[in-house]
């Protein structure tokens, strides 16, 4: 777009291309049979993995704190925004991934280019997996510092990468990838960081509540330490059903980040009530373990059926099931034909995954029925 | 910082230097009399400028959405997270600025930094204020456009440097100044700006709600169309007392946003129940004439009171009250006597203001009563 008066015309093209974005209106709470455009549907797009979104526990946790508190939290952490509701987040984030000290962040994608941005400049490296989230490639950007890519999940081409990084170096990556589901080589990763006094930054915002004892996600369930992997990023919007982010870490790392991170002090801090509820959320999530094996169950039961059917899956174990299409018009006919017959599941295409594999990325929650997926299996049959 | 082990060294000169920020708690609802550290306080420090924060209608409107609607979005805007609520909350939104259409972003730092990466890149120009906030500057930043910066509030300086502009050029500026609270000249700027085909985006944080006819903010007040001022941001987690922000403008402007911005696109939607709170917060701005007219008279008697003292202040008529100091050592010094006398004012000290400029950041809300203020010039009376 070489000027402001063509966004017109670039919208034209883009719809006659097909690429137009447009948003489902969600009129129910988010679930597994929301109400969307005003038919409830069978859905398989959200990340809501613990069916906690809706939960009545963390929703009173929120009423209550908004009858106490009120809803604006009406200034910055560093002014006079910081609640107690945050500062005991913080210690129960902490806690729950085995870190001494966590912050809290409005949203995942501040958290990520809140971290990146304060620990490098100009002068050093980060070495990135290639299919980063963009939080983390934007932080990148925004931190000046140079980037390596490496290939996917490929640990040899990250170490001769790392040969060529100079200052500071820094390894990120997503703990589950969001758009394939597998999980980072986090074990070897960790080696090759210690050997060349690189740091490993891991965003587990896929993993934390789903993977690991008590949810503790990716990094904890391989139980990697602070010195292995220094920076742990998850979110609260996925598997904890609420709102917001936090990166965990030693307490100096934490303290550096609270005085240098600039997405973290330009910004009012989040309502105390957001914050009360997500604590709610850490209770329930910590004790979810009949849910964690339900979508295990679940995961299990779609990848051999639609293996069965003859569909190219891909190598995940994790609630992120896509199933490859390959042309764009086709995975988003599959789209519209699903939800024909009641299931909403999403079509994710270039630029979000790379050309030719454009993808019916279906998510699973533990609040999807045996029935459910039998259901979504019988019509992707149909399809077939 | 040239190595990750010399985090902790950095925290302990820093410490020495009495430049360690520390984070009070708020263990109340945010208000002009909340409890901090276990104390109650007389608070100048707030963004709520209308005292909404703790406004019951808003706690109300928030508690029966988390009743109805859960407290997660659980997914996206594009996906399946964009709610009815967001949907009514952007068209309200859009006619309280009187624009086209509006998008609903998860705080301003999102905004800021999600409207100008998606319009410019690397050819583009943008124009930016030199006392523009950190969200602005960390927007061009990562959008790769070149930044020329003018003197504050100098329209022959951004005259001379567009001339030097190359590609598409945007002048972003501040509506209300975050640190001085003096206006951008938005009248001439609009002037020039068209005469140079470059668009102009207006952060009108600090003016949303509090200036202008029903709260419609400085753009609305001084009647400046869509063609003068393309781009109007505004925040939620101010004036509104909630939490958020959101860009106006065309109908084709924000449609060709909600396409490209990666800050929005990569995001979880904020819960429904904040959107909910936001819109019952929009009823009560657009019908606080009241409010803002005892928000002028508390300005003009604090402006009055502390020139009488012989105080430097700043040529702001916004809430926002710089008062001058000069030396850190000083400001925090006034900040920490003042609440010895039970009143929370914030120092601001470098890099978030230029050195030797330190200064007591009052903020005024129209919850404050003529003897708050009263209270507060008797106590820098004393400190003088």
């Amino acid at each position: 777009m070489r000027s402001f008066d063509d966004i017109p015309g670039w919208l034209a093209q883009r719809k006659q291309e097909h690429l137009l974005r447009s948003r489902n209106q969600l009129q129910s709470a988010q679930s597994t049979r929301p109400v969307i455009n005003g038919k409830e549907v069978l859905s398989f797009t959200s990340n809501d993995y613990l069916g906690l979104a809706n939960h009545p526990s963390i929703a009173a946790a929120m009423r209550a704190a908004a009858e106490q508190y009120g809803v604006g939290a009406g200034a910055s952490h560093l002014v006079s925004g910081h609640h107690l509701e945050h500062e005991l987040l913080e210690q129960e984030l902490a806690a729950l991934v085995d870190r001494e000290a966590a912050l809290v962040f409005s949203t995942g994608y501040m958290a990520n280019i809140g971290v990146i941005s304060a620990l490098m400049s100009r002068r050093d490296t980060v070495l990135e997996d290639k299919l980063n989230h963009a939080s983390l490639i934007d932080g990148v950007r925004l931190s000046g510092a140079r980037s390596l890519r490496y290939r996917h999940n490929d640990t040899d081409h990250l170490a001769q990468q790392l040969e060529r990084a100079q200052g500071k170096k820094l390894i990120v990556t997503d703990g589950v990838f969001s758009m394939d589901g597998d999980c980072a080589n986090l074990c070897e990763m960790a080696d090759i960081a210690r050997a060349s006094s690189a740091w490993l930054m891991v965003d587990d915002a896929h993993g934390i509540g789903v993977i690991g004892q008590c949810g503790g996600g990716l990094v904890h369930k391989l139980g990697l330490s602070s010195e292995q992997v220094p920076l742990i990023v998850g979110t609260l919007g996925k598997a904890f059903g609420t709102s917001g982010a936090f990166v965990a870490g030693d307490k100096s790392t934490i303290d550096y980040l609270m005085q240098v991170s600039r997405p973290y002090i330009y910004t009012t801090a989040t309502p105390p009530a957001i914050a009360a509820a997500s604590r709610a959320a850490l209770k329930l999530v910590a004790g979810a373990n009949a849910a964690r094996t339900n979508l295990t169950e679940r995961i299990q039961q779609f990848r051999e059926g639609i293996k069965t059917l003859g569909y190219e899956l891909m190598p995940s174990y994790t609630p992120i099931q896509p199933v490859v299409i390959g042309a764009n018009e086709k995975a988003v006919s599959m789209s519209e034909q699903l939800l024909k017959r009641g299931i909403l599941v999403t079509a994710i295409r270039p630029p979000t995954v790379p050309k030719g594999t454009s993808r019916l990325r279906v998510t699973l929650s533990a609040e999807h029925t045996a029935d459910n997926v039998e259901y979504l299996l019988g019509v992707m049959e149909d399809l077939k």
